[in-house]
């Protein structure tokens, strides 16, 4: 049996409008929100580009911790007050000047902290991702 | 004795304007740069801050990433191809909606790899780090 | 079509008999390795547990740094001198006073980094981990 | 004006006796405690040097685990349950085959989560580290 996502990409879209300027400026594209887990894009544009032409590293941060507040909503439902406490970023390979899908699952759901990993790729690369995150949210207490 | 740093502040400044067009869009205002160190100033403005009134992580991140670069290239000079391969960030305290000054200093320059730590805090309150980083460079093996 | 691994499970125990006498002296067994993953088991034994009955934090980075580094050799041969740049460990769960497995892949291999990922989680429960792993070590430049 | 440490070091070194005999193991000495910070002497032998005569990662992880969690009683006092979360370690330069000093303080002290970093370094070296560490502990929110 899976669990139902709690949060749907309307409702985070509309969170991410209200409450993240800086990833909304980014034009990050909701993909999917699962029970844990979130697939969101990162489309080419001109401002987060490197010259010489690859993806900025704070750029693929801000979507990983986009990525995972998404996987942990769609675990908890809207809560107030979830925020980064760590994020840990590993960049693997020089990704080209092209979309960047973030593809995020939970490793935990405690009673104040939530950890997950978010890889991310080129399309059609999945084997060879451009980065890797983990990262650890801290969650209400009282969040079930 | 002290080293001199080896790139100054408007080389420094021009190279983020033709190579790091997210950083500049941040609008970060480089106040020194020394031989393996440097600091850097994320003034507030409306695009970086979360709803509730504080600076996002993505941003922060950002200016520890751009506060990294300025130390290694102080201390090395103008090098192609200085590359971030590890960021960790521990987010500490709440930011204020106010400017975010972050200070860093390489813990080590090998042949291959740069290592170094970037705190940051709102102005006055040093001792309060409002976020740690620390993070790996790939360098050029032929730096010297 | 795989790649068979490039060393031996025989060939790396002996390795670590020889080079790593502190993972030696934790007991590790090492199940399987592959061109770029492994599977090592840490059995339970007095002299790592914390009384309360629970696993201890450097046993588990101990166990983690020898799956990355039996993953690395098995895709690219016994070479000198691979050594740990970064470990960055996620402690998920309380381990129960039992034996843990750590099982491990690569992210990348570079020409000079080698980048991946370990899970550590006791027997029958892969779902709920109690400890992740990712870490980088540097590689010989002419491994290949 | 100074705090005072809320624990000894004879009080934490029964601790250790009690509760961690993995770092009891490797025969740490502590220097002292203060409040929110710490000094632990790894000395030298035989069971964590690797042949060719450096000091194992494992064991550096070990004394910095325990770094933090002296900094962290020094300054909250002996409470139960205060665990690791969160380790990333930076293994700066190969360490000579001698006693390694690890250094800590803490970066933070909230209601639920400590975050520190820890220097270690041969003696007579301490502007040269061989690691560094960053590590969460969660506390128990009443520790106050």
């Amino acid at each position: 049996m899976t669990n139902s996502p709690r949060i749907t990409v309307a409702e985070f879209e509309d969170l991410c409008a209200e409450q993240l300027p800086f990833v909304a400026m980014m034009g990050l594209q909701v993909q999917d929100i699962g029970y844990g887990n979130a697939r969101i894009l990162l489309p080419t544009s001109e401002n987060i580009l490197r010259p010489g032409g690859t993806v900025s590293g704070p750029a693929m941060m801000g979507l990983a911790d986009a990525v995972m507040y998404a996987a942990i909503l769609g675990q908890i439902g809207r809560v107030e007050q979830a925020v980064t406490t760590n994020l840990n970023c590993n960049f693997l390979r020089r990704p080209k000047p092209t979309d960047i899908m973030g593809v995020g699952k939970l490793l935990k759901v405690g009673r104040r902290l939530a950890v997950g990993e978010v890889s991310m790729f080129t399309m059609g690369e999945e084997d060879a991702p451009v980065a890797h995150v983990t990262a650890t949210y801290a969650i209400p207490p009282d969040h079930q």
